[in-house]
């Protein structure tokens, strides 16, 4: 068995999660679904203070050796020990998950095509893209509202880190991609395109 | 009889025509394919002179009565008079194509997601997206090498009405596609996403 390798990439806030979980639906018991956040590093040789310190935002906090190798396992059908991610804690976490290959395999995150060994494994590459205040709106509303943190936090980390990375890394990755999806997770021709193309590389 | 309608929809060089035509090869005789170019405005009732100094990448240099009334009857099955335009004498041909509708219309030009009465009676939006720079040298190939003009002129006229048009109206009318297609006519996924969909929609 070969599976299935679809990417979907854009920056935060801009829906990627939403169609990932549209397209995961779909094809229900034949997709496994993962983030490429559970690969961040470990980091556990440093302190809690020095891990706070880490830019998250940029390719280089990514366990690139273990995620790609995973893929590669993934995608040949074998199963993995998939890491998972303390993000209170910003190290992995103690729980390992046994993850099973599935025949459609979804993998999203925001510096996906910014691995160029990772966008030569992809077979789909799906770019989810939003305008940028419409971004921050929403990430504000997330990281506010659902995980009680300050306006002036979420603000100062936006413009130190996740708008320069945006721009150095995930903007320009959007070459990569096989088409641009604009808005995301409510675009109904664009989630039948892909849904459409999935069943036939599957039949 | 209701047709599908879809719009492909880019600057100049961008691919557009390329995908067009071949999503028409794809469906052969269920097809009908025209540029939204045979509804430039006759202006006959202006001298040569003074129709060479219109600016043909504005969406007022369009007939937009004509091909919005054109584009409805097509929707509901019946068969139009479409005009034909002369490039060389910057007016309407005398050639008038007698034109069924078929169960998928494909229109393509630059211009088409400008005009906001035409994005609503679209059934699929398509933008096919090429950097500017690719752009102008596939345009240069073009009327240098294949229609005889001079560089000179090539540059002028880009520099004076296609990049600023292009950048006012037809950049920004990439946010009512349904998806975004990098490099259009070369892009696999994409064509096979496209045809994917059309095929759901006939069955």
């Amino acid at each position: 068995m070969n599976s299935l390798l679809i990417g979907i990439c854009g920056g935060t806030g801009s829906g990627k999660t939403t169609l990932a979980q549209k397209v995961s639906t779909y094809f229900g018991d034949d997709v496994l679904l993962f983030s490429m956040d559970n690969y961040y590093k470990s980091n556990s040789h440093l302190s809690y203070e020095q891990r706070v310190k880490i830019n998250y935002d940029h390719p280089n906090a990514f366990d690139k050796e273990l995620l790609l190798s995973h893929v590669k396992a993934l995608k040949q059908g074998q199963s993995v020990d998939m890491p998972t991610y303390d993000f209170s804690q910003h190290t992995r976490s103690n729980k390992i998950c046994k993850v099973q290959a599935k025949s459609v395999i979804i993998i999203e995150g925001i510096l996906l095509f910014a691995i160029s060994e990772l966008v030569e494994l992809l077979d789909i590459k799906i770019f989810v893209d939003t305008d940028a205040d419409v971004r921050i709106l929403r990430r504000i509303l997330r990281d506010v509202k659902d995980r009680g943190r300050s306006l002036d936090s979420v603000i100062d980390q936006y413009l130190q880190t996740v708008k320069p990375m945006h721009e150095s890394f995930i903007e320009p990755s959007k070459k990569h991609a096989d088409i641009i999806v604009p808005e995301g997770g409510f675009n109904q021709n664009a989630f039948e395109m892909i849904t459409s193309l999935i069943t036939k590389k599957l039949n």
